[in-house]
């Protein structure tokens, strides 16, 4: 005898109409899938998840993600009723400016988990969920006092299928064994362009089989909900790989459209919307009705379960406080999202005399001492690490433990050959809360590879790192396919993003300090392959303001400067070598202003840029890189607007002329240039 | 009984220890995958491969692609014997600057069909072949007379296959069925960072039937070559499946590091060398060595018969020529690599009065016309064809006679949400040859998704286009998420990248033409969801510089220039508006300039940039984008340097103040600040 009865279906009916009331309002959206996936969606609240409306950031909760980030009419729905602050006028307010229901999830939004929409992010994002749970289980748990106990479920359309960075992460979600999580695939045959017959004939069971993952199939997810309820109970019951439930539904159940293109992403015509709700034992003239049994069934079975849950488990967390004080306290402390104290005095500093490193080795040394400070730092590479340097001396591998090569307890995750999965899997472990500090290490030039997600870090604000090592044609050999040109221009135009491309070690020191007290925006570190000096002039403090005079060579005894160089990274110590000789040779007074990023040096007030990039004085730019995004901070460029070259590093940087000679080449005709013109600093704006 | 014996033997010996002299001399490289590969590419080439170093460019020329592309040396090594143009003086010069044996294999390299390197990236491209292949083999070819029929073999190693570009273009193939398309999978369980075991571990060939493909176990790819051969003909008869031979070999095979990550990326140490050698009976003080006898195998088995193949080819082709000169002339116009004469004549030009349209729509009536006119047209999309309007009317779907939707005939190929995988098969499609002209269709938010691709067709030259629509913050609903603001000034920064953002129907035809007509560079064309008007002053010819003043706005009677607003795409008639009332209001002259593509303006001489952006005039841009590349043509910036919002187009552009008002109260500021200052064109600058 099923265990569901009327007042499920008609929760669900509520739902179903309460989602498409929204898109017609809007007069847009996507109406198909939340009809297809409201009985899941109800089921999953029904006898699953454990949430708290009253206390969202509850650290055990339940998690949920929207994979399908169209489908969020289903998803503000199911949050109106299950407590969370919005409004039957928020759902009406559906896709409009400034609304709480924008036309995908966004991060920030009461009980939305992880901004999703663009396609086959969340599922991964999902993976780097269950990672963190595991991890944090691993970490805390007693056997009498468990802390970290939740699942992760997913919903996850066609789409998310076919797109390549949930491959990467749903593979390493099976090598790692996550049985904690549970992706509700709906499986209903339509995508945008028609039937999946078009494009999408593989079967995504046997794939998934093939990554090690669980497969339960559901033939008819529109109307058993015993069967979906029973999947998704096995599938817990499975500790040892993820699972992945194909769900058979109808796109658009009910719709006159039922089962084709039409009702995927555009409102439905009013009569079908009058017969759909005639159908489901609605009033055809009335929109956005919850009948009173619906909120109390939600209240009574759901909202209460999810109260008592955390309730247990605020009980549970104060026994592990007696029980474990020192665990405990510092499980406090990364509940709060508070860091150690004195954290940053592991951060190492350095001087003229430390002589010549790669700056990928002094992020090395940062890592070594971050690691042993910080528990929350939880490190990785793409199948680079001894390249990026990125695992520290007594570094654990994430693993399960069956695999006797590393353990849950551990924090370096070997990602493989996956960026975009890495990345995404850095957002989803940085969202998943506890403070945790995800770093993911690949060659600069492949983290394009990653910029969907990357893109998604900024939008959320989800303060990942990535260590991008080999950051331009100084990494030699490997050639033009593996030199960045354009990269760091792409990501200096990303909103809400730290671009660092520390000079020495102070300033590596300088884009970890910033990088991991940032609480809501990414960086990526752009590090070399290859060795540079250490600086007179550098310092965490002043590299931390983004931008600074690192230091002036004075060819003559006045104090005007006559030109200043400014750079980035390995082209810094290249710009005080060549304004040391030119400045002595031409008696001319030149700055070398360090730039380590952009977005921080942005932050800064006018009065400091100014400052630092004073008027009546021509700036020239060196990096190895297109000039494009130089033009913001200079008046002249020297750069690569062309793709780079294999040969040994101090080979390719002649052939560019990017040299003391090549320099002053350059600063001789910037000089004459403009040795007659009068000279505004580019930070000097009409428009701030 | 083996049909291989000893000169196969020494002939892969050669190879071994050319690639492994190679990567000594540069003190550079990857010697593990040659070691483990070479049986493999000897067989290849034995027994199957057919191309002709004296006529690289022959179009029936079997494919190979190193998908693995760090193991070039084992590539250039094999070219040598083919006859191609390297000599062991090109080997000894491995990796350095200059050399054609760069540090990864080049396009433009003889007998190198595909610059490959980033990992995953070559398979992909493969399936662009294969599709290619498929689709010519399809349109040309008679009973009597068969133009097209040349397999594409693929090497990939562990990276490749976890990369998820290939999981989305090897399920692309698989349900194309293309059958043309085999791939060897060096599964040597090792990657960079040790043993697959770390990271990758689900089962391959598993997944791979899961996509349609059949699958042929190897496993002692090291030694039997008579396996390695079986496998490979076995694939050839498979008509209706693309083949991946699971080849176990063992990376670095003979060297004392054998089977570790330690023969992966680095040189051998030299006493490994020696004894290396002398486990392969060559002289262990010798270096860069072929017996004659192994130059002698290959040209009598491998070189004759590839001569040979052109040679019958050839006269097929002649054969065709007489009995179907028809398309035998359109086959032999599109061999030589020129469009049909007066072709640009199929572009639609426009009128104000034609009224408002999306840019969408006018890219959509472009692609109908062309799609007429030029046979060489394969479009597509992943997925979002109703968006992306890229279907032209009477299309055919490429896709395998037996589903009965489409057949290979078809030229719009459906990619599912596979912005990645279709952007390495758009690649590995005009990289094939027959003047193909591909182009895609996404969001130009997910062009992104596709950065890695992207950026191999800039650096190799493959004049692709993608059709990016939904160019902004005017697609509205679907929000930030899908609202590209860094992506234009990414993909500018990009050297070898057209950029076009067209403002109405007559530049769109101008980007199409420009696209359509270059030879070595590929175009991102961004269109718009929302309705442009059609503007006075545009033209195809004028567009067609890239840059060009598109309108006066005199509102006093001297000739002089106060300002100038720089715009591109929907911006430009927004700033039609504004001038045209701000220039009447306050009694100042307002030229606009539209900039629809940066490479273009970029390459006409200085003395048109500087007419279009004259000195002493200050210059605004107004884009709805990071502001930061148009900081190289205008000296104030009007932008969005945050993220987009969801709501309808015009309140979302109301909100960030992208209307009249918005633009006028940014014009009175900037002409109060430059009031009394001395002003420089951007383009005039000390540095060409």
């Amino acid at each position: 005898m099923s265990k569901f009865n009327d007042i499920d279906r008609l929760c669900i009916s509520t739902v179903r109409l309460l989602a498409v009331d929204a898109v017609q309002k809007a007069n847009s959206g996507h109406p198909g899938a939340p009809l297809g996936l409201a009985p899941a969606m109800h089921v999953l609240c029904r006898d699953f998840m454990n949430v708290n409306h009253e206390n969202v950031d509850w650290p055990n909760r339940d998690r949920f993600v929207l994979s399908n980030g169209h489908a969020c009419a289903l998803l503000y729905s199911t949050l109106h009723l299950l407590g969370y602050d919005y409004t039957i006028d928020d759902l009406k307010r559906f896709r409009s400016v400034g609304s709480k229901t924008p036309g995908h999830p966004e991060y920030e939004l009461p009980g939305v988990e992880l901004t999703t929409g663009p396609l086959g992010q969340g599922i991964s994002n999902a993976v780097g969920f269950a990672i963190a749970q595991a991890h944090i289980a691993a970490r805390y748990n007693k056997k009498d006092c468990e802390i970290s106990t939740n699942y992760t479920y997913v919903f996850a359309g066609d789409g998310c299928m076919q797109e390549g960075v949930s491959s990467e992460a749903c593979s390493l979600a099976g090598h790692l064994q996550l049985g904690n999580l549970i992706v509700i695939y709906d499986d209903n045959s339509i995508t945008i362009d028609g039937k999946t017959n078009l494009s999408f004939t593989e079967e995504v069971a046997v794939r998934y089989r093939g990554y090690g993952w669980e497969v339960i199939e559901v033939k008819d997810g529109n109307d058993n909900l015993d069967a979906i309820s029973q999947a998704i109970k096995l599938a817990k019951s499975n500790k040892k790989q993820p699972t992945l439930i194909k769900l058979t539904t109808t796109i658009g159940f009910g719709s006159l459209n039922e089962g084709t293109y039409n009702v995927h992403g555009s409102p439905l015509k009013p009569d079908d919307v009058k017969q759909l709700k005639k159908r489901f034992g609605f009033n055809s003239e009335e929109s956005f009705v919850v009948p009173q049994e619906v909120y109390d069934f939600y209240k009574e079975h759901m909202i209460e379960r999810g109260k008592k849950a955390n309730e247990e488990w605020n009980s549970t967390l104060e026994e592990y406080m007696r029980k474990y004080p020192e665990l405990g306290a510092e499980l406090k402390r990364r509940i709060a999202g508070i860091l150690p104290p004195d954290w940053e005095s592991a951060l190492p500093t350095f001087k003229p005399e430390d002589g010549d490193l790669a700056t990928r080795k002094l992020s090395a040394s940062v890592i070594n001492s971050l690691a042993k400070t910080l528990p929350e730092l939880i490190g990785g590479s793409a199948d680079l690490t001894p390249s990026n340097l990125t695992r520290w001396d007594d570094a654990i591998d994430f693993q399960p433990d069956d695999t006797k090569i590393g353990s849950y307890m551990g924090r370096y995750i070997r990602y493989g050959v996956r960026e975009h999965g890495m990345s995404a899997i850095l957002n989803g472990i940085s969202a998943y809360g506890y403070n945790l500090k995800p770093f993911g290490g690949t060659f600069l030039n492949f983290v394009s590879y990653a910029s969907g997600a990357v893109r998604l870090a900024a939008l959320s604000g989800y303060p990942v790192i990535w260590v991008a090592t080999h950051d331009s044609i100084g990494l030699g050999e490997d050639g033009p396919t593996h030199q960045p040109i354009e990269t760091v221009t792409h990501f200096r135009a990303l909103p809400n993003m730290q671009v660092w491309r520390p000079a020495d070690g102070n300033e590596v020191s300088a884009a970890y300090k910033v990088s991991i007290e940032s609480k809501a925006t990414p960086s990526i570190i752009c590090l070399t392959r290859q060795n540079v000096p250490q600086l007179e002039g550098s310092s965490i403090e002043k590299a931390a303001k983004g931008g600074y005079a690192i230091s002036e060579y004075h060819g003559n005894t006045t104090p005007k400067l006559d030109l200043i160089l400014v750079s980035s990274g390995s082209e810094v110590s290249l710009c005080c070598k060549s304004a040391e000789k030119y400045s002595k040779d031409h008696k001319v007074n030149i700055r070398v202003v360090s730039l380590p990023d952009f977005y921080t040096f942005g932050k800064q007030p006018f009065e400091y840029r100014i400052s630092v990039l004073p008027d009546e004085v021509p700036i020239l730019s060196v990096e190895v890189y297109a000039t494009l995004s130089m033009c913001k901070y200079s008046h002249e460029q020297f750069g690569l607007d062309r793709f780079g070259m294999s040969g040994k590093s101090k080979e390719v940087y002649e052939y560019f002329e990017f040299t003391p000679d090549g320099v002053a080449s350059r600063i001789a005709k910037v000089l004459s240039f403009y040795s007659d013109k009068t000279i505004r600093s580019p930070v000097r704006k009409a428009l701030a």
